[in-house]
């Protein structure tokens, strides 16, 4: 079951450098877990902004929630889901 | 090159049924063939709502342009373009 | 899998009443078949409004977006859905 | 009578990790205690957001506004309250 | 119990006169007879606009619903209702 | 000449009590002040906010200004104003 | 007592030429007797735009609602008035 | 002085293409005597939309408004303009 | 050549008042220094906010930039500018 | 490939004169150097605002995120990007 979700990070410019680059180590390897078990899907930046658009593929919304609740930059992100349903168009 | 794009319809309620069905038709064999090319990378349906999230792989803005400005369905949609780059974090 | 669902009604004011009534007889009875079957679990009018907040439970983002499109009040509506999860507080 | 209710909380990122878990088991208390009285009707997460949707059904707009307004979080809150009456087409 | 009612009306521009002057006379009735019985406590025109702030005292949701619903010019309204409680620095 | 007010208060999560407190009681005071006078005709909470709808009654913009800008938690409020006129179908 | 008006007109495409070309002289001859009469204090357009920023002088909110209402453009206009007050440092 | 402005066309979807065409071809050629004359220095189309970013270089307000409100497709297009100035950056 | 200039100022609550006294004391005497020149041309308040209306009459773009961003103020306002041209009805 | 990209600019207002200063000077010199390149085409001030209009000139979303999100300001920046095509009237 797909989602595109939008998460735009706003890391507080007070932030000591040390503390930012540890949260994002954290980010980018929970990150990519996902991506290995191939849950999160697609991970693309949006163009000049700290933000990304992902697609997730889930068994449930409970399982999409408890995947981003996780996420390391959770607390300074604002994140925007979008349920996504086969398109009767859609060739795959 | 990826593009995310919106596309939500709105064809007019007092249009015939054969003419719509027509449109559809040809946005249907258009958006496969763009599929089969490999330039429309993906397409969603937004649950709900007449609308589609889509991934574009193109070229250049005017190849996608051209692709969009083409479609059956164009007169009659609310298209929003995303340029997208390669994530840091992504492992494709 | 619960979502909430935001549908506003926008019935041209220059439909002829008994085409109106036909529709909404079959809205009704579509939706009164759902909510017997525990798919459309609660229906609310919005004070003041022709709209109506609802709660759906389904299997599945593809069950939601048929139910939804099948509504024969559809191509009259805008349709927004928020994917809703088990919150950590809640007794039930 | 019955309410829609959105609660987005936003607690601020420098609030100290104890403060904060202290706020939110007291919230967490009051929330199943109105939830046990039948106040405080169902009560969903947003999925990815720290934010619920709520039904309460209370006798009157200030017993709601009481509740609302006593929450622990609430400071911490932005909340939006939507008044909801019994849908025609409801079979409860 | 008080709610804050805004409403702005939106008659088709090519309505005939005689049409919206029938329809405008019954809401003029309607909204008296209302205002009489206590129930539409105030009704202030928004300065510039075909809009009106109002303000109604009813028994619950539903009746306010029933109230509004039946509104002459309802079919042609954009409504929106607020809930409002006794203001602690209130001195009625 | 009666205003639609609107206030929504924003007090700084870290401002101590005490002095938050010693606003609110000026605030209340100057309110009920106002409305004892009859220039601050009605005060209501909305529901589940902290803000509040109020109807002023002053005999120029000039005067609503000077009452407003005087509030106590003034530097902490976002306020909108609404001019409002006799409404014509209005018993009053 | 002063008032910014900002004016949006919109004409429905499908009006006659000559019914558009008479609603707007009457609309020239009513806005200029107003402006000579001193209510009308100030008349700019938006550049760009079919709208206007216009400053109005009235002695109430009554009068300046019938006077904009009365505009010949009125059922095809979308109007916001802002109400001003002295400000302290202006030397006028 | 230079101008950045944004044309979105909303042509009706009912209008007969030879219409719609003649108007299209009238909009090109003063578009085009524009650009030749240095006035329209800059048009970028919109991916993905009926919609162009231009720059314009004009002597004053008045002369912009001129240019614009003379275009062929004005009646069709929602502007919007925002007066630029030199930046203490630019090399040019 | 006019424009309209919209300022809302937001001084942060935390600041000393003598700190805003004295950018306050500058701001006026920097304000009615432009306006003794005519270059600014009105100056009103909004009713109930921290905000002007103003209509600045000046040389160029480049000049209403200079003018603006010289505000004492100008780190802590949101400037909004609209650009002006005559309009035909205007008996001025 | 062009691109229109509008930042905003803002710098905490408590940040230290010096600091601000060196990162300002920093933005400059790699402004011009991008400039001087001939990939940052244009750079245009907007009036009254911390905020500039730019258009990009780069081979692909990848390069212009890179450049972007290279600016020294970037922390401080809200930045929008529109990618542009060649318009069919255009005369380059």
């Amino acid at each position: 079951m797909l989602f595109l979700v939008r998460m735009d990070v706003h890391i507080p410019t007070d932030m000591p450098a040390a503390q930012a680059d540890e949260i994002k180590a954290r980010e980018k390897a929970y990150s990519q877990d996902l991506q290995r078990q191939g849950k999160w899907q697609a991970l693309y930046r949006v163009v000049g902004e700290y933000a990304n658009y992902s697609v997730f593929d889930v068994e449930s919304n409970d399982e999409l929630h408890t995947l981003l609740s996780g996420l390391p930059l959770f607390p300074y992100m604002k994140v925007h889901v979008t349920p996504l349903a086969k398109h009767p168009s859609s060739i795959r």
